[in-house]
């Protein structure tokens, strides 16, 4: 089965050119102008359109067992909605059990067979002991997983201690795997919650007042540091406040290697949704970190445009507001996630490259190509040339759509986006060079995506080594 | 007894003047030209000469029991030196035992009967718990003690965690203390020094490698939002890395009520005496925060001249050569401490005012009067005023001076100071009314020195209320 | 005639205190607990209000001929409703005509004659020869002028060149005067006017599209460099851009002495006024720099927290909407102008105090005390001392007002504030020694206003000199 | 003639891969593993290597008419230079004499056809007026010249005022050109040289102190904001002062796009130089802007690595002793300018790489590629792929090599980097497929460059005009 698709200016994250791209066998065999289809190809005129590699969501939680119920997107509805919005690979977080990280891997693995588009997996730390470290290495060496995320927030269940993140970002270090944080200061949270429950205050107006952007900059300034001290690269994801912004940046203005993901949602909606008089409507928007007032997604925006973020994606974790509703009487008991992966792509368009904020390939580099990098899948994800994978948008910076639950392909009964009108979108969708959307009919297949194992020891890694050994300390001659 | 001082110009914090000033009973009694001397008044002339309000040393450890050691000053040796400096208060550190607060503070009275200068002292919360907060109270309302320091470094000994940071911030907002810390990340630090020890550097020049101004930074900026979240203003001791310095600026330009005291060591020396060649040089230099690679310094002194830091200390705390031999082996056995208690006036004149940072109004400020405005002493404390207390320094700005061990007063072999050449000094210092240093004589008298109590909810603490009332979370109208 | 306030809380920049203040012969004469009043004293109960130094407006225009109209309060009435709101000095600013500085002196203490209450002149620089430097000598020694403004934007009238502006900043080193600039890069707000006058864009809410923050921002980087050079202490009057408080405080924290004033209306209003339906009122808010975009007004908050800000003034320069009405066809001729002299003090007691953002004392130091250091004539003004002169003001934090042109005092049909509910004004004000207002009763007098000559080289230039001296070329010994 | 590059590890700056590279008719015609050599291919054996696009030296001045004398190395010495040292393109400054742009252009496409390497060039515009205007858009739409820079310094030569700059900037918009500028206040520098002469300061040593950093940084600030009101992108040639860097920091933080270069010079060398004992080493310096105090070589390395600057350059502009020693008695006079084209490479290798603030992949995108990109000529220059050109350096990171002017080909008396020792360089380079330097032999010819003309709308014209229209002044609705 082959595909030619002719006629489209290519974007990528350097530069834009006309071409024709010819797949066959999943890959990318040639890339040219005025090539000639293989026989049997199927062709696509993309005339007038842009043909981008496909969008890599780097964050997001299919069918994740979380405050005591399950995300209501598993692993085939998640990515199929994926396909439909123009992201051909999602990185999910492999959160594991009392079994360890290598029983999780499985469990992970085996939930997500029937993925319609390629995958990966991040593991997580959520305690740390010799078994971890063990572990850690074996996922690294043998099993494809280079990132490791810690939580700083939710204390009394996955929230680390500074002494276990350093001891578990040495261990990165020495496996070449990339340390990651969700960055909150899990203690003051705590404090907040119980304070806003104490004085009565329990609806989901209390969620943004027991997460103030402040203690997303303390904690994000503390990863920061203790990275340094580990020598060892790092990645924030879902960077959401001002502050933690201003700490990356403090700390890539000092030479270190730092990295930070935006999220869809966090670029596009403050936090007056949580004072909305619908308290269904404002529920539905609980996450964490939540929405943060207005004035924090332009220093998203900014940071993103000056290159201190590098990524985006969505914390893809859908729930019913049904599920929703288990934290009718107490906002802490609100099951914390949203639903983005379908139009990440799009609102990062309509916002970033519609307003001039963003070229057309700085759009490929902040949807596809700098997560293909940091996560050491380029250029076989997130590129547009011969050998890599054909994973492909032909993308029509003309279609108008007006985003709604209604009409979206997520398995969820809300969107974050409602009513948000945005021009462009996919107009066909390639996975592995099979066509799985094409002008709004999805053509997803239960399964038919593939496991992405990611080799340790990324590019930053020797750098890092070298700046390192150079601040390390070293006996003095008297 | 009383004594007039004719013919100098007086500077206090806000201007300079000429004026004469009269002393009796230990407060000035009259600020004026021209003034008539009281039939049995001493005269003294200072023509030509500064008249200033004497030296507030806020950051003071007199005979301190600490690394298995007791610091040789103790308060007479000390305070005497002081007085010989131009320093006419100390406010030293009431470290408690396990005894508790309350006994500690008769612990640091009764040691303290012997000052010759006028004394008074911060509380420590070394362990947070309900007699903690209990006795925290007592002290503020009934003792004088309207100030705590937390430590943030001294891991396994005096180091709290964020909750017990949190909680004691929380009371000291209640009861109308200030809160202070030392801001370092004990978790890194301990890490570090074990790391140091086990690669086999064990010497002093392995104590700034330990500690670096990265660690420091990070506590400042934790410490802060914690305050922040508490509704409380903060103080930083020892201010020594610029990167805590921009934590204290971000605050300030935030509109955080937040302070910092800079050291006259750290504003002089560098990190460059631990790699000197002769080690107990490099020995007699170990303190925490250890002095800071060059530029540090001219951070420090930027923020005092934007009044982001307001006032000067010493930390003095001195130890003998043979006292810090006890870690000839291991540098983290080397007790904590330099002297400075005596030179800090003339450090801060010679590098302030003689090099135009600093106006001599600017100096008394930095020396003083930001120090009893802050700790709630003022006017009768760093003010040049009828009713205050008659502690005054006649200022030569003339006077040379090569500072060393060898010729000042501190009980103690080694000077960090030595060999710097000062112009301006003491020409009288006059404590309480008294003259207690004259021409270079030391004078003072043991036991002179009165216990200063210090009232609880300083100016700053309205304020920072109404600023937090605005910010506290209320529920929403639906 | 002498007067004796009873039973207040005497609020200075440094502290509050419990004190009687007797005045006679215009001056202070006693301050403490229980005076005695003098025979003939008249008795003011101060009973739960404070007493506070009297205002002090550093930057006004009374009657002032400008855009081919004159301004519509005189100085009489100006200066009666500035004592209505607790004002008791204003700085004008003496603009020359083409006869010369001394010429302007002559004819601004003439105009200034019926003043009611003190005053004194800035000098203005709007070209630089020989002249102007001979003439700025001579006001600067003999007439009591220390400290000349100098206009970067009004191209083609009073716009200096760079090399003028640094020129003239020599000029006020050697003679001890402080250069002050309107910062605004008048090239290219020039260069907007025309460009929006071509393109049609012609009505009120062209103004603050022509003249950007960023080019406040511009010209206030560009005078503080030229200062540096000069070696000379530097003042901005009106800062009203982010980019603007962002360039002193960048200067601020590397040394340098820069000031800054904040205007109560951009310290309250916000530029969605230009875009009012009703183009009179959008037209009567023109002024430059102009109202700024939400989120500079908080910017000017912060710094004036942070000491970044120092002075608080109004710029008032009333036109009624007839003279307003000049540039209805053109905005470029709108008389640029808003009132403000008689407000100031509860705008900024009412979003300073109330709000937490200030002390009491740091209320006084930015509506008082600092212009009167920084223009050299503390502690005559600004504080409340014996020898002081008599200029107080009775403040009650309770009573409660609309802000209004129907009850204000000034001579104009607009006030930039009306409808803004106010908590805290004046109750008694004194103007030296004499009352002129109580409980809403003015009792100003034509004429009773003094001049206040004021001495060069003030408190910071000995430190700036020192400074420069360091940072001059020298040669080297080869 | 057809080449093979075997075994290598190719880098570009997106990533690094194994591959053969074979080169044919000068262009890039297969890139992949185990490639068949044509059968006429000259083969390079690549093992332990780094196959790299040639480096571009986006700033030099050869064979210049400046300063009453002419640039020693001229189009063949210069870029036969540059091919030793592995940079294959530079982009010269033609800089127009009386007879305008399009005569400058034909002088120097004359000079250049001696060049040994590809060459292409940069427009000044050193007045502004009508006939340039149009000159600009014929070079921009006929002659293959996207960009032009402008002098802010050399006062009575080439400075331009800021209307000027605003005008041409404008212009620059509208022909899709990018406007440069020489950031320096060239008043203030005009000002400091003649105090220094007046002072009788006249030695090489005074050149720093005429143009201390304050300066570019004013300059550089002053520029961004005036781009920022025409609506088009700026790049600031050898960006040296951290204050300069800060600038651009500000302004790419806050959407706009500007671009910085560092010269390799101003990265490795400080100004202690000027204050060397040998005048005629120090004389050696002079260039504008100057060799930085220390730490400013640091700020411009940490912007490199955080992305703000995105060039690497040299200001290539070499004068023998003979032609330095014409400002033997006034600093003024002696001609600006340093060698460093041969160099450039290696120095950032061996701080940039060596050290760890730089992965290989980062030196080819600050030595090459960026400039390819903003320069519009990516990826035919600064890319390894099939159809661009074949310049190609093969690089060996372990030799070793001791910088001197004794053996550089560089046709100059001095090298600024004169006994560095460098770890890594070219062992093998390539020019549009042929091998020009070998070994440390150069096979450079004359001639053999080409011009390479570059089209105009590079890739961030289309959404820096977008951005600007949405900024765009527009008629508010009443």
């Amino acid at each position: 089965m082959s595909l030619i698709i002719r006629g489209a200016t290519v974007v990528t994250a350097e530069h834009e050119f006309r071409a024709d791209v010819v797949c066959a066998e999943g890959v990318i065999t040639a890339v040219g102008p005025g090539l000639s289809a293989p026989a049997d190809a199927k062709v696509v005129d993309g005339t007038g359109k842009l043909l981008l590699p496909g969008g890599i969501d780097p964050h997001t939680h299919m069918q994740l067992p979380f405050m005591g119920t399950v995300a209501s997107d598993d692993f085939y509805t998640g990515t199929a909605a994926a396909l439909a919005g123009g992201t051909t690979m999602i990185i999910d977080f492999m959160i594991p059990g009392p079994d360890g990280l290598l029983a999780g891997y499985e469990t992970w693995r085996e939930r997500a067979e029937k993925s319609a588009c390629d995958y990966s997996f991040h593991g997580c730390v959520t305690a740390y002991s010799d078994k971890v470290a063990e572990e850690m290495g074996v996922l690294a060496r043998d099993k494809g997983i280079n990132s490791f995320k810690h939580f700083m927030a939710y204390k009394g269940a996955m929230m680390l201690p500074d002494d276990a993140l350093l001891m578990s970002f040495n261990r990165c270090r020495d496996i070449g795997a990339l340390p990651m944080v969700h960055a909150e200061n899990g203690e003051l949270v705590y404090y907040l919650q119980q304070k806003l429950l104490r004085e009565g205050i329990k609806g989901p107006e209390a969620h943004p007042l027991s997460r103030p952007p402040e203690l997303e900059g303390e904690a994000a300034n503390r990863a920061i540091v203790i990275a340094a001290v580990a020598g060892v690269p790092l990645y924030l994801v879902h960077t959401s406040a001002e502050q933690a912004v201003e700490a990356i940046i403090r700390a890539r203005l000092n030479g270190q290697r730092v990295y930070g993901e935006a999220l869809g949602g966090h670029l596009a909606v403050d936090d007056s949704v949580y004072r909305n008089e619908d308290v269904v409507f404002a529920r539905a928007h609980v996450m964490s970190p939540p929405f943060r007032p207005k004035g924090h997604p332009e220093a998203l925006w900014k940071a993103l445009q000056a290159g201190h973020l590098q990524t985006t994606g969505t914390d893809h974790c859908a729930f019913m507001a049904e599920q929703k509703a288990m934290g009718k009487d107490d906002f802490t008991k609100i099951p914390n996630g949203c639903a983005g992966v379908e139009d990440r792509m799009s609102v990062l368009w309509e916002l970033g490259v519609n307003t001039g904020r963003l070229t057309p390939s700085e759009f490929v580099a902040v949807t596809s190509t700098n997560a293909a990098r940091i996560f050491n899948i380029y250029p076989r994800k997130g590129s547009v040339s011969v050998g890599a994978d054909a994973d492909l948008v032909l993308w029509d910076p003309t279609v108008q759509r007006t985003i709604s639950a209604k009409t979206h392909h997520q398995n969820v009964d809300f969107n974050v986006f409602e009513g948000m009108k945005v021009a462009g979108g996919p107009s066909v969708t390639v996975s592995r060079g099979r066509v799985v959307a094409a002008d709004g009919k999805l053509l997803a297949e239960r399964g038919a995506g593939r496991y992405v194992p990611r080799t340790a020891f990324g590019p930053a890694f020797e750098a890092a080594g070298k700046a390192k050994a150079l601040l390390a300390p070293r006996a003095v001659q008297r």
